[in-house]
């Protein structure tokens, strides 16, 4: 019989600890085929290097936790009585002294609770090796990011066809949003990105409901559907009713950048050496001063995950991994140019999973 | 000149702690009146009792920040050079020895941060006071609170018109989230539960998309919109063709027991007060021993947070606060039932924001 925690107890000794603790998110929705709400109620499952593990669950999921088919021992706990003794519970269970925790995931009450519990638990984060476990994608992971990604050029295609001068922000956003759970998203995989104009230099701005599209605005979207679990992240920039002769050139050189990211991506060479080719097509530019951000991240059950794609990142890439190849130009106050795409590593070169046209496109 | 910080900064007296860190989320969104994404970058402001807060900003985010009219030093940093730097500047800006997290919110990764750049920081968890400042709503957080009711109610109405026998759970809820942001939501409140039959008797169950609805069947479906930030939260229980009786006769129960809930709550009564009313309905019935949790929770920024409508919550209701009124009873493995309203403690007893009919209604 295969144990689905071996992975988690071969990292064990990699880390140093006795055990490897698990809570809601994408490593525990990778480890048991399913995921709970993070919210009030704590919920943890700790895996020791060897022998059986132990959850601690609130009695309100308690339903939903015998889907798992977990072979350890299970504390559980209602909202009047408080989890305390679930964790005491637990920490008699599983006694172990140290323990690594997904740093980027486990929130800070979680935390207290166990070393309320334990008394001197060592608790190191374990974030990077735990989730380096999700690193290559399964078969199946990536083909739901496909559909996820199919579901997202889909709903971006049927926005542009609506877009118009005059339309605010804010309205393109909630036509997008509709589009894509039209289309079949499950979730989103993160807040839509909707700018226009000064707003578009801000990596992350929120889309203004007072703000109406006037022509020669770029108009950057950046967002993606959640399907099966796993995230679509797309960006293109586009132009109302005729670009700039400058913001057009901008666009010519982003899309230089992110045609060498393509280009260069093989398994076998680092992400330093992705975001240097492609940092170096933006620095040999007229707009070196511009620069946005590094060329990516690693994309899968996280929005952001690794590798990520940056010089000084010496990870070497591998076959199913998967990241973002998103080089931006940006002028304060004025535009911001953006053009990603999801990159699937192959032994050969690399499979641009997002297809939507990169060529500087002008609507409404 | 007013200081947003007030509330914040007396809380440190109160907590006995020298500052208030808040991380993105429903805390920071109240006090700044925006919003970031919570990623693999920290980002953290801190308050103290006294004197300038300071901040640390992801780089890529300063656009964004410089919205926020921050009267503090901001420490940013690069994805390519770390964190470790601003969050010692910060320890030098703001030299305090104690500090009051958000525990439910700040996650580990961040709580390490803290501790590496100020040496023998003493962490305590502030959620229950910072999160009580949120207690009682402003008017415009009830009228966005209206507004994602009426987006949600909206969507239900429409998404029955189209439900029908031989319809997977998956297939109700596309339908479900397509209408919602069809009508204009923003987000979802959090993911649907859409579940029928035997998987109605998970409280937060997944809509599964090999299960076709069946005549007699019981169709529950929890769910809500977000808008401008704030949440919806609504649960009915419909059936499929027809009910049984044994469920019409439950379903009965746990309406006079939502009923009973409305009819009790009033400024002045504690929360254990409105649970000891409402529990009681459901025990006094044939089905005590099958009560699914307490009556409900807080509902605002956050889909859960105080007041925590339960027995030994000794917390006294105030006007402006929001809670769910949501009674259950399940039989495992056939059915589980549950009505929730979302109200609105007034002075004189309370007003249901939810106002979808509760009466019994067969669908398909």
């Amino acid at each position: 019989m295969s144990d689905r925690f071996a992975p988690l107890r071969t990292l064990c000794a990699e880390l140093g600890v006795d055990a490897v603790a698990l809570v809601p998110g994408p490593n525990f929705a990778r480890t048991f085929g399913a995921d709970f709400g993070t919210n009030e109620r704590p919920l943890v499952a700790v895996i020791p290097a060897e022998g059986p593990p132990a959850a601690v669950v609130p009695q309100l999921e308690l339903g939903s936790w015998a889907l798992l088919d977990f072979p350890g021992e299970v504390f559980d706990w209602r909202d009047q009585s408080g989890y305390a003794d679930a964790f005491a519970a637990l920490a008699r269970a599983v006694p172990v002294s140290s323990l690594a925790v997904e740093g980027q995931v486990m929130r800070v009450f979680v935390h207290h609770a166990l070393k309320a519990a334990y008394g001197d638990l060592r608790i190191v984060d374990g974030e990077t090796a735990i989730s380096g476990l999700r690193l290559c994608k399964t078969e199946d992971e990536i083909a739901a990011m496909e559909r996820a990604i199919a579901i997202t050029e889909t709903a971006l295609a049927e926005t542009l066809d609506v877009v118009r001068a005059g339309m605010t922000e804010k309205e393109v956003e909630s036509r997008l949003i509709a589009a894509m759970f039209a289309a079949g998203a499950e979730d989103l995989a993160f807040s839509p990105i909707v700018v226009a104009a000064d707003n578009s230099a801000r990596a992350h701005g929120h889309a203004r409901a007072d703000y109406a599209l006037r022509a020669g605005d770029p108009l950057l979207i950046d967002f993606g559907a959640r399907w099966g679990g796993l995230c679509a992240d797309i960006t293109r920039t586009f132009f109302v009713g005729h670009a700039t002769d400058e913001a057009a050139d901008v666009y010519e050189v982003v899309r230089a950048a992110n045609a060498r990211g393509h280009e260069v991506t093989r398994a076998g060479i680092t992400a330093h050496d992705v975001d240097d080719a492609v940092m170096s097509v933006l620095e040999a530019s007229p707009y070196a001063d511009r620069i946005g951000s590094k060329t990516g991240h690693g994309l899968g059950r996280d929005v952001h995950e690794a590798p990520y794609i940056m010089r000084g990142n010496s990870q070497v890439l591998q076959p199913g991994m998967v990241f973002t190849n998103e080089p931006s130009l940006k002028k304060e106050g004025l535009f911001g140019i953006r053009i990603e795409d999801d990159l699937l590593v192959t032994e050969e070169g690399c499979r641009s999973l997002t297809t939507f046209p990169r060529e500087l496109r002008v609507v409404g």
